[in-house]
Formats: C-alpha cells, structure tokens, sequence
C-alpha cells in the first residue's frame, strides 16, 4: 500500500510539524506531541483536553481553538497517549478553573487518562472525565470493555467546548459532556480495510464484494459481513441500529461522517439516504454535519451519529467555534 | 471497486439532495443542477458563477456561500455542465451587477461556459470570464489545449470572492481573478488511480511500487512514472516544479491539497516537507491551506498550488467567507 510518508516511524511527528506550519493559532510541541491553543490558558475559562492515538485526523488535534478543545494529545497512530502528555497538556491549559478530560473508550486511553488525572491532581489541577462510548455495534471489542468511543466524540468537544467559553464551572461542563455521550448514538461500515504505516498494508481482509457492518474506527470487527449493499441499504441499516438503541424523542444533530478514502460526493449521496431514513422513522433532525471528522486513516465508509438535542444543547452547538476543521458563527 | 453509491447514474442527484440537507444556506436545484446561495442576488454586488464536473469536492459546490461563490453548477462526474445550467445560475445570482465565470481550462467547460455567456448577455445579463490554468505538468493534456486548471480554482474564487463583496465592479473583479491566476501554479502527484462511479474500477493503471508525476484532476496522464518516491521526494519534485515556473518574488499562500484517498495524516506531514523546500528555496509562505479542496474522488495523491500574493491580494484571501468547505473571519 503506497503512502504520502517518509517512514512509519516519523509519520506523527511529520504530522505535526506540517500541521503547526499551517495553523499559527495553535502552539504545537512536537517532541512532546501536545497541541495547544496559542492562547491558553484562558483566565476564568475551564480547560479541555482531549487525545488518543493518531490516524483519526482531523480528531483531536483539528478540533483544538476557541470554542471546543484547548489541548489535544496524539498518540502514535491507533496508540494511545501516555499519561505524561496529558499531563503536559492540562498544565499548559488550566486557567486554575480545572480541566476536563474527553476520553473514547479504549482501555488504554482510559487507563492513561486515569493515571494522568491522578499526576495533574497532585500538581493541584482540578480534573473532571468524560468517557465518550457511543457506538452501538459492539458491546465489547478488541480494545474496549464496553462500547467503543467514535464520532460522538465530536459532539462531547463541541458542545463541553461550548459551555465552558460560556464561563461555566467544571462540574457543569463535565455533566453536559456526559448528558452528550448519553444522548447519542452511533454506527460505522467499512467498504475497505484500513493500512497503518508500521504494517504497510490492509490490517484485516475484506475482499471485494462484502462490507462490514458495525467496524470500528481502527478496524476492528463489527457485528456482520454481508454482500457488497447499496447506499440506500447501508443507511437502512447503519440509522436502524443506531435508532433502535437510542430512541429519540426530540430532535437530533445528525454527523454522516466519513473514514477518510471515500469521497465527498459519495457521502453526501449518502447522507440523502440518511435522511430518508429518519424522516420516515419520525425523527426531526436540527442539524446536520457531513465529511470527514472522524477517519481511519484510508479507509473507505463512513458511520452516522446521531444525538439527542434540547434547546440548550443545539445553542451550544450552535455557538462560535474556531479551530482547524470545525468553525462557524464569529 | 466498492462505492458507498446507489447507481451510477443517480450519483450526482443523490449528492446534490444530501447537500441541500446539509447546507440550508444554500438552495440547490436538483433536477437543473444548480447551487445558489440562498440570498442570492445581492444588491449591488458582482456574482460569480464556477462549475465543472463533478468529482471533485468540495469543489464547486462547497466553495458556494458569502465572500465565495454565488452559484455553482456540477456537471455529470468528470463531465462539463451544460450552457443551460449556467445560464440558470447567472440569472438566479445576478442583481444587474454583472456575473462573473470562473472556468478551468478544459476544452468542454471552455466551450460550454462561452455559449453560456453569450445566451446570458442575450438576456441582459452582463458576462466576463476568468480562465484559470495553472497547472504546470503538461503543456496540453488529454481534454485540455493548453494547462490544466486545478488548485489556483479556490485562490480565484476565493480571492474574486472577497473582491465583488467588497463592492468593487465587474471589470476590476474580472482583473483581480486573472491576476489570481496569472500568480499561480500547480503540481500534482497520483499515488493511486481514480474509480468513477460509471466505470467502477480504476480508470488507468498504477501498479504498486509507483506514482504519476504531474496527474491531472481526472487521473489524465502527468509528465512522468517512477519508483515509489517518500514524502520529502515527493515535495522536492512538486513544489520545485512549481518554483521553476512560477518564480516568485513575494510572498506565497500554499495550498497542500489531498486528491481524495490520502489520509489528513499524511497531508500534514507532506505539508512539513512542503515549507521544508519553500524556506530552502527562500520563499516567504503569507498563509497556508491543508486538506481535501480539489479532489479526484478516491484518488491516493497531492497536490500543491502556490498563488504570489501583494497586501490586497493576501488581504482578500483574509477577508471573511462562509460557505461549507472555507469558512473563517465573521
């Protein structure tokens, strides 16, 4: 599998150095893999940080600016980060209002993040966590206990992100960041397998002609292989699982996101299909968000998340945000 | 070749219906194939109109909104728009201010995008054309009599953009979209070959081991084959043929554009070795830009546009803009 890389091994740190070159609002460290808002720490403001492993772009680091993250830790790719880095980052970040930790539910991340909030509490940093575990395909998987973490993710930053520029204190930032997780709900497919530098070639077999439904976001096994479906048919299906989990009884902000190799033209096919699908299933839906936010590197396919909005929610959401691949309002 | 599609003969209609879900801002005509910013036309100000095949997102379509586009009219994949399209864009966006075409050299939207001027100045409408060809790998190509237009299409428009909203008048926005094009220039390198939804497999043939230097947008072919080449490699090659073209003597906005296939992971660090020879070769980078703007579908590649910038072109690109894919400033 050809890549745009030089070696596996510097593939993070390029990354990063290209990425501290064309965005001047973020202060990246490349040695110590910690991306943080150039302005930070913001007086008065709770902090977020955010990380796991790398080849998820433009999660976390795209998401860091005012708004949403103040720092982002990467691992190396599908690795998590180690405890020092979030450490690093909380320093960095926290105004004295504490830090809010965002974590997707993979046992590494969460026992790193876990140790780090003990370290940053013994340097006096007030810390709070949310776990992020949205995707109803799995209930265990091949990193998890639990459901994985994926594109709710996005939410929780957004939206935590939101009410902590609107000057709220860390205990209520954090209960909004786990009122989001509650309140959605996910499920990806993969058309093609994903390649990491270090192996250079597909992680697992999916030959032409079948699909996986439910993948996660670094490959791993989802609920079934079927025949090769269509667009139509994969929205039936990835929408039907997330709806019969989550069962919403108000509107919903809807992220058809893609996992990096397909393209756009394709996903917003599939987002009218999406669409189709919860209007027939009753579902009224305030926002949408299509693109590529949450990746696996190469691979082709894309998951729908959905999450449950009442109106404090959806003005969060709306709000300001500034950062690499998320900004709209002022 | 697996495709997240329903046929390929609904493809673009699907994608037009999934972006008028998600873009309200916009009105999108599906069955003409027109995308207009939905309070189109502005009093007083310039509209300008781009198009061309589709396949290329978020290219024109994404690019549609305040201090960008005023309509954009996607043709079939890797197909002209028709005159009549244009036609129909022209008179929803223009407020008697005139219209501006953007247009990238290719031999059918250069042809299709004439007849559509002169059926709009039929109707009173007033019509000037900005050419964009910057595209240095070949001299004429496989649809092309002269270069290739690719990346400088998000300078022109974008800068062009800025201008009419800034009130200046149809001849001066005309001017500043030439001299958009007339300081840039492209390259671009193709690590896979491209799968239209109506061949569905790849339209040419990479093998494994090697890449296509100089790759148009449509997978047409470039100046060269060679081994498989790193990322630093890569960018020697690219940016030093734009360099030996474009000669600048101020400074540049880079433009790190992915094709479609290539992981932001990749991008980023590509982007590192990217300013690596930019500041080898003393050129002074204003701004930069990283991402998927200019695809070719499932392509794995890149591409780099450097566009010479003075203070009121930079200024222009600085100035706010609000459409699905660029956005920033208020």
């Amino acid at each position: 599998m050809k890549m745009l890389i030089n070696v596996a091994e510097t593939v993070v740190a390029d990354a990063l150095r290209g990425m501290a070159a064309a965005h001047p609002a973020l202060s990246v460290d490349v040695e110590n893999r910690v991306v943080v808002r150039r302005d930070a720490p913001v007086a008065g403001k709770v902090a977020l940080v955010s990380g796991g492993g790398s080849g998820h772009e433009p999660l976390h680091g795209g998401f860091v600016g005012p708004g949403m993250l103040s720092a982002a830790c990467p691992g190396e790719v599908f690795t998590s980060p180690v405890p020092d880095q979030m450490v690093r980052a909380a320093a960095a970040v926290d105004s004295g209002s504490g830090v809010l930790f965002i974590v997707k539910n993979y046992t590494g991340d969460v026992l790193n993040f876990d140790m780090a909030a003990e370290l940053a509490e013994d340097e006096g940093i007030q810390v709070a966590k949310v776990l992020v575990n949205d995707d109803v395909a799995v209930t265990d998987s091949l990193f998890t206990a639990g459901r994985r973490g994926t594109g709710a993710t996005l939410f929780v930053e957004k939206i935590a992100g939101a009410a902590a520029d609107a000057g709220m204190p860390l205990e209520r930032v954090e209960s909004i960041g786990r009122q989001v997780n509650a309140a959605s709900r996910s499920f990806g497919v993969a058309l093609t397998a994903v390649s990491t530098p270090a192996k250079g070639s597909p992680t697992f077999d999916l030959p032409e002609g079948e699909l996986e439904l439910g993948i996660g976001i670094h490959g791993e096994p989802g609920r079934e292989r079927r025949a090769m479906m269509t667009s139509r048919e994969i929205a039936d299906f990835a929408v039907g699982a997330v709806l019969d989990d989550l069962e919403p009884r108000g509107p919903v902000i809807a992220l058809v996101n893609g996992m990096g190799g397909t393209p756009l033209l394709e996903l917003y096919g599939f987002n009218a299909e999406v669409q189709r699908v919860l209007e027939e299933r009753g579902v009224s839906v305030a926002r949408t968000l299509v693109g590529n936010y949450v990746t696996s590197l190469d691979m082709a396919g894309c998951s729908v998340t959905l999450c449950v909005v009442d109106e404090d929610l959806l003005a969060l959401w709306d709000a300001p945000v500034a950062t690499p691949a998320l900004r709209w309002g002022r």
